[in-house]
């Protein structure tokens, strides 16, 4: 356990937090950080900073300087100018602070790189780890520590769960945070790293793969700067845990917007591939596959064949899962003679017994529960997908009862297709709540079990 | 105008609807689909049918057979036991009923398929056109008729629009008509037609290709019976709308899955493929790219050029969109000089004017504006895609006023990428109201621009 990671903990369970910059006026940064402290119920001590003689923020006593607090400071947020943060980072040093986060902009981005490496050089002299600048800090719901200086009424919080996510991009940070409220999984840690003057990738990685309420870690990444030991640690990390990557700068084009946009080098994408796939990392290509594949991994045990069951209600969706299965180089099996025959006796006359098996319009929770207990028990399948389409007369809350009750004791990965409106939403809501992730396509779960099957194939080979 | 064109008019406009098998009873069909058309305000007249001598069906005068009903029919919905169907078919045509939807399944899907061609074969002698069996029949939000026997409350209706759907499975077609209601665009006319006893696709081609309020057609197809003729249809009806077409079975097993669910022999992928291109049909190879695809042909302009401008208000989604225009053919131009000075005068000194444009997370609507009003003039931009991230301090409905402002003024494609959730949810809403078309991610929406350059290209060349 390096200090780094020590510090790490500093910043999502600290007991007393600075917030320098800190205001009464709304629209600054620094009010809507303590605010957003406040509202979240946080339980540990603030301490609002601000260069002003205020006498209180937001009912809370002030500080004109770090240095007046007398007593232990965890983590300092600093949400002031750029051009002042070298002074504050040099009080935080000199108050024995143990963690500071730099949300300010104004550095290396904007090609102030000289303002950026006096201020690393000041927290290196004081060996404070520093998360930033340019960044929107972290959140950990179960501490409910919360730096972001987004209006809470413009962003949805996620719930707590097993998915951490880091972002090199404060602005796909916060776009990803606000998808994944609306979805059943919830947020270990947040960490936007930003500019990365002193914790970058490699120390995210190493803390969140120690970090035991993480199931699985989510970057999105424009260049990383120790590629070597990048690797290493995701080599390492990978064996314990998936690692979902979504690279920015996959182009030329976009190499060289994202060398604009955080000074990053982007580096060849060739060799950023062949990294991933020397260290087990899975690759997200869009912001709806960091949401389709963190679901999977969160929930999902191993997949180790590439055999997929496909049960429907609707045939037409079979036929398109039957193809978005090939698509991904998964197989559709056969069903042993055993399977057919058990099945035949609990399914109607117009089913045909086969392989997407069509259960027809009219399947209630009886024959969803029927088909899996069938095929659960297959050795032939390595896992199921259910396209469960609850615009249909027998679909109600059983059949969402019966695929949680499934979902949850079959020892095979199970996804569910539900694609629809209200109705159908409400119950994608109650599956996912219980652990079954639910895809609003056959292609998207198709690929999410494509994933999870490379993935499991990687730590089994490995 | 040929007969069955006008006939599809007695289906989508009829002054009298004739529905047999209508029930007392909520769990038979028949009674959802009279209840359908009673919760619509369906203007016309309504005959319900039952052969058990009922008095009256929801408080409507009911009738034992179709042949009792003294007055004009324009539309027999069946909804009885295949086996009877021919029976109330041969009934239809002795009452000189206009046209025929048959709901009811239980033919060729499970190898009746005599049973069918007998139907086929009276309802041919009478001359009586015939959608179905097997399906879900036909909704049209402007007449409100709606012949679809699911629960109202199961699956959200769409709002009246452009966009026309016609998919050979009922359970795709119900699918898609739900995830389309919580879109900004509308429906015009939804023609589920199952076993395509007599209307297929060709006849539905024509139908919608001469529909005024058609502006895109959109297929979910398993196998087309008549390929040739639905290719020379295609190639003229393309020139006029653009057609999106969803091909099941474009995998070996795929189209095994299809034979089995639709007896459709969905022939080779290779030689649909072929013939999508020859006839400038967009091919849609998910349910989300069926959404995608309408909603940027429903509201936007022909693109000529593959050169497209990115304004963004956070700069690592203008990274991924970069990277997505190009993996999809896509450009993005340099500005010109006097772009270039003239933004600088608008933006801030930390903005780096050059594209995809960072205009930083504080921009509000004023910068939107600025950087729109510069761009929509530029003779080397073709379309601009705009990423407003709602979570960003700058950020609320005047942005989205602008976004629909400009893109409603301008005469080159413009579309709006927003992720997030409940507050950017709103703003999307707002937006696509207005005709705005919106992509929860920057691959989706460079996905759809280069469908639309696609089909402006196939026309252009023609």
């Amino acid at each position: 356990m390096d200090n780094k990671y020590k510090n790490f903990n500093y910043m999502m369970n600290p007991k007393s937090v600075a917030i320098i910059g800190a205001s009464n006026n709304p629209d600054k940064v620094g009010h809507v950080i303590l605010q957003n402290y406040i509202d979240a119920g946080y339980a540990g001590k603030l301490y609002p900073v601000n260069i002003k003689d205020e006498v209180s923020i937001l009912n809370i006593k002030a500080y004109k300087s770090v240095v007046d607090i007398k007593n232990n400071i965890d983590l300092a947020v600093i949400a002031v100018p750029a051009e002042i943060v070298p002074n504050v980072v040099d009080e935080c040093g000199k108050s024995k602070v143990k963690s500071i986060i730099i949300v300010s902009g104004g550095f290396a981005e904007i090609g102030a790189v000289e303002l950026q490496d006096n201020v690393g050089a000041i927290a290196k002299k004081y060996n404070i780890p520093v998360l930033g600048p340019n960044c929107l800090g972290v959140m950990d719901p179960r501490t409910r520590v919360d730096t972001l200086f987004l209006p809470a009424f413009k962003i949805d919080k996620p719930k707590i769960g097993g998915v951490s996510f880091a972002s090199q991009s404060g602005a796909v940070g916060s776009s990803v945070l606000d998808m994944i409220s609306g979805e059943g999984f919830g947020l270990s840690k947040f960490i936007s790293y930003g500019n990365a003057i002193d914790l970058d990738e490699v120390d995210i990685l190493n803390y969140l793969g120690n970090d035991k309420d993480t199931k699985v870690i989510v970057f999105y990444i424009e260049g990383v700067k120790r590629g070597r030991a990048f690797m290493e640690s995701a080599k390492r990390v990978s064996m314990k845990k998936p690692i979902v990557v979504a690279k920015g700068g996959r182009t030329n084009a976009g190499s060289k917007a994202a060398h604009s946009h955080t000074a990053s080098l982007a580096g060849s994408y060739e060799a950023y591939k062949a990294v991933f796939k020397q260290s087990g990392i899975i690759q997200a290509n869009s912001l709806g596959e960091i949401l389709n594949f963190s679901k999977i991994f969160d929930t999902q045990p191993p997949l180790y064949g590439n055999k997929i069951a496909i049960i429907t209600n609707g045939g037409g969706t079979g036929v398109m899962a039957t193809d978005a299965l090939y698509d991904n180089k998964l197989e559709l099996p056969e069903l042993s003679d055993s399977a057919i025959n058990k099945l035949k006796k609990v399914m109607p006359p117009i089913v045909n017994v086969r392989l997407p098996l069509d259960m027809a319009g009219d399947a209630d929770d009886k024959r969803f529960s029927a088909a899996l207990d069938v095929m659960m028990n297959e050795d032939n399948i390595d896992a199921i997908m259910v396209i469960a389409l609850f615009q249909t007369p027998g679909a109600d809350s059983r059949v969402a009862a019966t695929l949680i009750h499934y979902g949850t004791m079959m020892k095979k990965p199970l996804v569910v297709v539900s694609p629809g409106g209200s109705y159908t939403q409400a119950h994608k809501n109650m599956m996912e709540s219980s652990g079954i992730p639910v895809y609003s396509s056959p292609e998207d779960a198709a690929r999410a079990l494509a994933v999870l099957h490379k993935y499991t194939e990687f730590k089994v080979n490995k």
